[in-house]
């Protein structure tokens, strides 16, 4: 972790409490891949049958784990996950291919599954060889260790610049009967518009065929992790996965099997609010942010545009430095909006900031006051709301704004 | 200006010795729109029958001056230029016209043209209406009063956040006779890639028609202009704007009609030349910054692909903090190739940092030494040169770090 990291001002003061989930068991240790004194491996145990679904960084020069895991989602059985912080292991080559063979093949001894049963995420440095001959002699004592309740210590174990681990947990009755959805995230740098986070690890023990999962995880993906940005930039790594056991069937659950289910909506509401949380969580995280904010885009042309605008307005950093000085400063929003390249009305563009209007058919709001929006802009959270008049399509995306502390831990991550 | 501006590291000991051109005369005036004593206000007096060619902004939110000069170059005679500092007169509605209406109908008559013989362009705060009653009575003394040789007062007065003034010149032979050009443009954030820079203004007295110097002012924009980034922001003004007087005619110099003329391809290269030099200019006062960074990419599938991922890398800001940070970071390029979309072979990416190669075939370089690197980096002047390894398509782009300074001058600039 950067030395001059300071705890995030939105670190909540106490974690979830979270549920046992049938058929899934933590397990942490220290490789020392990176970070002394520390845990930097986690192991999660799945029982048989269990089903995966995710999605992983469009970049054009994705890690090798990411390569593996895409792979693997093509069938979606699992009994295991190995997810490691301190290295990247991207761009590293036919080595990288090999520290993942290395890496599944000792976990799937462990767990006594085939290689191809366990998924690999891996988050950190770029471009340094891994050494996954660490990770190998550990995992026979984890497999035996793992415990259905080590949640927090699995959630601290991803963390690199994160300041404070993230969980998210919820109950979801389906047919009657509950089932349990956990999940934790890491983010916090590198964080942008292509399938935004790092690395998200969801479990549930809700019965639910693989392709429905697929099916949920990426509508759901679409509007929370696809929805935040802290700079613009996109990981080599980002990996959304969800792992559904289906061991609530064994008490009577019955099986989600399609998309007409009651129980099909209320198990995608529940998995969205878990994702909702833990995507905001990534944000009010960010590297050295002092401010959350939420961007609302409407009257775009479709939801697409009116996204376009959203993610143009929450990276430009001029902005985004101006409302770490609490400038209300929205000249920079018009900026914003005039570069995404989406069609607006200047005419008739309109700017909120909270509940102040600042500007209205495309110019200054007649009751604007300074004052009154400067003292608004001393919020921690701040939202700020744009009508670009041109048609119906709406987002949201959530940000945080550019400070001194960015630069702090971005110019000696490596050091 | 920002308090907290210090010198660019990159500004120029001495400012080049500027021709007077014939037909061009400028003068500047205190109008008191933002600054207290200092210029804020520059008019150039052009002689009869002066063409002019330009580009502005693609921004879709650009400011009332953009829309007016775009309409004005459609005929292109020009008998003069208003531009201002402090005020970008963007995004104020119908006040907005109104006040572009009252600057070119006061310019006009102290010049003796027709207001649509001049043009405008504004720099400054978005959103705050300008009072353009305090420009038009200092035209009629300005226009008495203006002078072939008032270039650096002129260079000046058009300054907001740059921290010297940018001026470039050259001599041109057109059928063995010389021609001049002079420049000079201002920076220095919202910099970014849909037409880069703010304004720049360049007078020649040679002897062209306005399709044809329209044509050159693209062409070299595209290599130029359009190849440098501060920060990623498009401004709402940008603008740039070639006058050509003419004047030379009546020494005898042959008019440039065409695009076979030797004429034509030695005024464009030294048209270009000029425009590269300003454009450099404009990186090198780029806000806050300390390291000046010029980024190669070949390889790519087509040249428009090499400058999206050239861009990609220019834009990242965990990779400008890492140069900041003097930190041989590779693995932010990687990074920012893969975010940009464009089509590259991990496996074939090669990597320099100056002359050193430090990743090959998808993998770290073998002769790679992180010392050497890291000396490379104390340098000011960085080079990040990069093979995607799938084609033949190549571009350079020029930016520079992203600095504690920077966040400094954009939190405060408004106050």
């Amino acid at each position: 972790m950067a030395k001059t990291s300071k705890i995030s001002p939105f670190a909540p003061t106490s974690l979830p409490r979270m549920p046992a989930i049938a058929g899934v068991r933590f397990a942490v240790a220290q490789a020392g891949i990176r970070y002394a004194n520390r845990n930097d491996l986690l192991l999660a145990v799945l029982s048989e049958g269990t089903v995966a679904a995710g999605l992983t960084t469009r970049s054009k020069t994705c890690s090798a784990p990411v390569l593996w895991c895409r792979e693997q989602l093509k069938h979606g059985c699992a009994r295991g996950l190995v997810a490691n912080s301190g290295n990247a292991n991207a761009f590293t080559g036919k080595k990288g291919h090999e520290a993942v063979r290395i890496t599944v093949e000792a976990a799937a001894r462990a767990v006594g599954s085939a290689p191809g049963e366990i998924y690999v995420a891996s988050t950190g440095v770029i471009g340094e060889p891994m050494d996954a001959g660490r990770f190998a002699p550990l995992f026979g004592q984890m497999a035996k260790s793992a415990s259905a309740d080590a949640w927090e210590a699995a959630a601290r174990a991803i963390m690199t610049t994160d300041t404070y681990p993230k969980l998210a947990t919820r109950e979801v009755a389906v047919g009657g009967q509950k089932v349990a959805i956990g999940g934790f995230c890491k983010g916090a740098g590198m964080i942008a518009p292509d399938l935004a986070t790092m690395l998200c690890f969801i479990f549930t023990d809700a019965p639910i065929a693989q392709p429905l999962l697929q099916r949920v995880v990426a509508e759901c993906a679409e509007r929370t992790f696809n929805c935040i940005t802290i700079d613009g930039d996109t990981s080599t790594s980002d990996t959304v996965l969800v792992f559904a056991t289906g061991e609530a069937a064994k008490r009577g659950v019955n099986a989600i099997e399609d998309v007409s289910d009651a129980a099909f909506v209320d198990f995608t509401k529940a998995l969205h609010s878990v994702m909702h949380e833990l995507a905001l969580a990534v944000v009010k995280d960010g590297e050295g942010l002092s401010k959350f904010v939420t961007v609302e885009v409407e009257g775009a042309e479709d939801d697409r545009a009116a996204r376009r605008i959203a993610m143009s307005i929450a990276n430009s950093p001029i902005l985004k430095v101006a409302i770490a000085g609490e400038d209300p400063n929205w000249g920079r929003v018009v900026m914003a909006v005039g570069k995404s390249g989406e069609a607006a009305d200047r005419d008739k563009l309109a700017i909120w900031f909270g509940p102040h209007p600042v500007a209205r058919e495309g110019e200054r709001a007649p009751e604007y006051v300074e004052q009154t929006v400067a003292a608004y802009m001393k919020r921690r959270e701040i939202t700020l709301r744009v009508d670009v008049g041109v048609g119906a399509g709406a987002a949201t995306v959530w940000t945080c704004d550019f400070t001194h502390d960015y630069v702090n831990i971005n110019a000696d991550y490596r050091s």
